[in-house]
């Protein structure tokens, strides 16, 4: 094994300073060029830190677990991404593990973390009451939810703004003459889909419009089998439909694929719209009208908050909501005669 | 804390029976309705293995660093899914990080995933010569390439077999009468890339065709952005190409963005040819004709090699090869008149 003190000896600086240096959180405060000089020494020596050791000394993990759903939905690597740059830079290593809606996978995740001690997590997906992101809280591990909030509400979460968002897709489509509307919403057993439901509601309500209960369809998994399978449904029980808001794009996605198989034209017949402005839907056909939210800056934005919280900081904010506007495309026309 | 003890005690079997239970590794020997028990006695104490203090002991941290590059491309999450399934059968949990062709941040990565003290790596990106790969083969951390090579090729690899796939996109380009063909190959300083453009060399070898360097071009990175500035540029010198074949799907979106911008229809003046088969190339317009390749098999088989490597296993096979086919969809058709 090489030694800190070789490293520093052949960097020609005291060992402290090679310490600072190679430590992520620490190096920001060594002058440039020393900082380079430190770590070409240590590449060349081979060097390693045994990260382990140290952190059991601190009583520190370094890490942090990531929890996903469904890992499948693009938006999630592009918000990983923001998570993990955001990490980065304090020295942080993400855990990733994916739950995929079942429940025993999802609590096994939890333990697998909190059995490698993380210094705190970030998720992505929340019942809406949580057992085990209840147990996270009572261990006192800090964490942040990204697009997902829960009934306890003592969770810190970083949201795009729906309202906005689902007020504009509704005007969008009112402003088209739409009048039969239907909604696929998402997924059972999640307050953010409460949440995207009621805004849904409130933004029908101000065209002075009703939609019932059994226009406003729940999937297990918010995935585009589920949304044509709803769709399939929704559409034959409801010709009298010219209009299918969804709650997420690979709902839209499933949606779009079950008009074409009922021989619908969209926009011609039926309008469709998704949520979360996913890549590609500008090359799809037609090309999907969605709410565009911020996925990098909203996973970095939730790394940053759980970094800072960490770190000791207090009177932190509870709730970081990020802008979110409608993206139209051709999927929504004007009403069929 | 809780201990094993109390564990054992309320769950009512032995502590050695508890600990057996509560491993992963050895938890498939435990009767299952004793692990059954063991497990709510767990729960109920919330009782948690200090797995960073055990392994530490163990001399082995029970993780698995998994490096990915450009993670927007969607077959990634879904490897991913395999290799997380695999691991975890194991009680192996992931640290993911993402290079995005960063030299930098690819040589932190590795060296943070080297300080972790990680039991294996699984490496979905790899240079020609890859230094960061070989200094953790030279500290005899075992490790497996996903979807690459390298010229060293001392590593264990997991991979799809491209000739076969190569040769039925071609086959079915020259069926249709193409003899004009330009090709997008894949990221620079890639063993897999050249794999890829000797693949489909000999496959137009075998019409007694011949495609010239100048029409056969790298990118930087294997992007639906780079795609789209390599084809317009391809397509306007040699306007003669009626078909491109690109060694991904991202780059062939992008490609097929460059030929609507000229206005070449497709296929009805240029066919256009993917590699990978990612989510929702049939909703893509046109549809895409590409090669599937078993991306979740893949994760899984190359997690399944690693575990197996660590477990103290010899023999294994150097290189697993999967089937890799074409898949026609509506992007490939006749030659222009």
């Amino acid at each position: 094994m090489v030694r800190l003190k070789e490293v520093a000896a052949l960097a020609g600086v005291h060992p402290a300073t090679a310490s600072r240096a190679l430590n992520p959180q620490t190096a920001p405060k060594v002058k440039a060029a020393t900082l380079e000089r430190v770590k070409a020494a240590a590449l060349e020596l081979d060097y390693r830190v045994n990260t382990q050791a140290a952190n059991l000394r601190k009583k520190r993990s370094g890490l942090i677990g990531v929890v996903m759903r469904d890992f499948t939905n693009m938006m999630l690597p592009i918000m990983f991404k923001g998570i993990e740059d955001r990490l980065r830079k304090s020295g942080y290593v993400a855990l990733l593990g994916t739950t995929y809606a079942d429940a025993d996978r999802k609590r096994d995740l939890y333990r697998t973390f909190m059995d490698r001690r993380v210094d705190g997590m970030i998720v992505t997906y929340a019942d809406r009451i949580d057992e085990d992101l209840e147990r996270v809280r009572s261990a006192r591990v800090p964490s942040v939810l990204i697009n997902r909030s829960t009934l306890s509400g003592g969770e810190s979460r970083v949201l795009p703004d729906i309202a906005i968002a689902m007020t504009q897709i509704v005007d969008h489509l009112a402003g088209f003459g739409h009048t039969e509307f239907g909604y696929i919403a998402g997924p059972e057993n999640s307050a953010m889909s409460d949440r995207k439901s009621e805004a849904f509601r409130a933004a029908i309500g101000r065209h002075e419009l009703h939609v019932g209960e059994e226009r406003m369809v729940r999937p297990v998994l918010a995935t585009d089998d589920e949304g044509e399978r709803i769709a399939l449904r929704l559409l034959t029980q409801h010709p009298e439909l010219t209009a299918l808001v969804c709650s997420n794009d690979l709902l839209a996605i499933g949606a779009l694929r079950a008009a074409a198989k009922l021989g619908l034209g969209c926009p011609k017949d039926i309008s469709v719209s998704g949520f979360n402005d996913i890549p590609f839907l500008d090359r799809i056909e037609p090309p999907l009208t969605t709410a565009s939210i911020p996925h990098y800056e909203m996973g970095y934005a939730a790394a940053e908050r759980l970094v800072r919280e960490i770190a000791g900081e207090r009177d932190l904010e509870s709730e970081i909501v990020f802008p979110s506007s409608i993206v139209v495309r051709r999927s929504t026309g004007p009403v069929r005669a």
